[in-house]
């Protein structure tokens, strides 16, 4: 979907993302775009199988050219790690690891808080297939996994990161990037006009019958109009389309 | 990242995922794993630009084959919303259109209610690059729209399909996949003698220097060991580390 604002100022402030031994340059152009979308800039990358700079990487990131530019390669997770002060690993096994165990909501409120302390924190995440090893895990502070479908729980790491970027952007109360249009509202005198406009019309067509039942259906019909919150704008269309039904049906007897 | 158990039952009820003239079968396919990944199973593809089926897709979905076989195609988008009750358009752009828009977690909500209800509802979403025409958004109850960074907010389908799906998981307040092992916790009176054990080593090696500190130096370090909320079987292991550092500087002295 687009919507891009390129006016706008790119969002960089966040947790690192670490992915650890990544196998596919566009897993990991994927995961760059996530990033940027949900506002976080800063990637490295553990030994990345196929090495880096990666043009499959950079085409997967769709534009992101400012988080693919940054990234930083390291051999060795320590290091990747080395000026972070409170660090999560994400699992989707149980490792039977004294380690908090958090979801994605909870992990955000952590890691802002940390964040507005200005601490620098990092989320790790590992290979396509294996994950992080348990040595790996045991460098982080807490285990952060996803509510997910027991019988199909496979994340791609992209959507991994995708998941913990939204998250992190949630966390920040950000309003919608829009949201309905002002309109001006119609006021109780425009809306009794139009029932008198429309139920004087329907008497002639003899719509209310029979009589005793006329309170009952002119109520119903008012519940309806009441209830779509019409604008001032929407009561005139009503108000046209009745004078053309009227119209329509007198022409029509005419002939 | 792994962790599918297969014995487990597959999670099959919620919204129906609808998407409109999607081009690439590998965006069907990631939408579709994303799907299965939290628990939603009902696909419809409106017009979908290579047909289907479509191998590409089956490939990307990574093994959801209940959704791959169960996804039905339409020429036309009124027929595919005709059995349900209420729609979600997502859109990254404002349409100045009269609806309510909502974030993914509030749309959920509402989602979640009328499921509650017996309501069969769902979630619209465009094409790669121009989402939906306003004509289709005009189809829906309610706009959803995520909050992104303004300056990169270009989110790819099965992304979108992603957060959507993972809010709807999230909604049911399902628990997490796993959690901290159990473990058995430690007795002050363990604790106390982890205290006496180290104090104790330490004062041999004068390490609580000067006298009048060592009140301070004892409190700080047994905080350190108090907020690790250690367990019973940590606790063990750090009384035989500190029995192993003592053996080792009283054999280094007797060498």
């Amino acid at each position: 979907m687009s919507g891009t604002d390129y006016r706008r100022k790119t969002l960089s402030d966040g947790p690192v993302i670490v992915l650890v031994n990544p196998q596919l340059g566009e897993n990991i152009g994927t995961a760059i775009r996530a990033m940027a979308n949900f506002g976080l800039a800063e990637l490295r990358l553990v030994n990345p199988r196929d090495g880096w700079p990666s043009d499959t990487a950079r085409a997967a990131a769709a534009g992101a050219d400012h988080v693919v530019d940054g990234t930083r390669v390291f051999d060795d997770l320590e290091e990747a790690l080395a000026d972070l002060t409170f660090v999560y690993a994400t699992s989707a096994r149980n490792r039977d690891m004294l380690k908090p165990v958090r979801g994605p909501h909870e992990a955000v409120a952590t890691l802002r808080k940390r964040h507005k302390r200005g601490e620098k924190t990092g989320i790790l995440f590992g290979r396509e297939r294996a994950g992080l090893s348990n040595e790996e895990i045991a460098l982080a502070d807490e285990i952060v996994t996803f509510p997910v479908n027991p019988a199909f729980a496979s994340l791609n790491i992209a959507q991994a990161v995708l998941l913990m970027s939204y998250e992190w952007l949630q966390g920040e109360g950000r309003p919608l990037p829009f949201g309905v249009p002002e309109s001006i509202p119609a006021s109780k005198q425009d809306l009794f006009g139009l029932y008198e406009h429309l139920e004087t019309a329907l008497d002639k067509e003899r719509y209310f019958y029979p009589e005793h039942k006329r309170a009952t259906m002119v109520e119903n019909l008012r519940n309806i109009f009441h209830k779509a919150q019409l604008s001032k704008q929407e009561i005139h269309a009503l108000r046209g389309m009745v004078a053309a039904l009227e119209g329509r049906k007198s022409r029509a007897r005419k002939k």
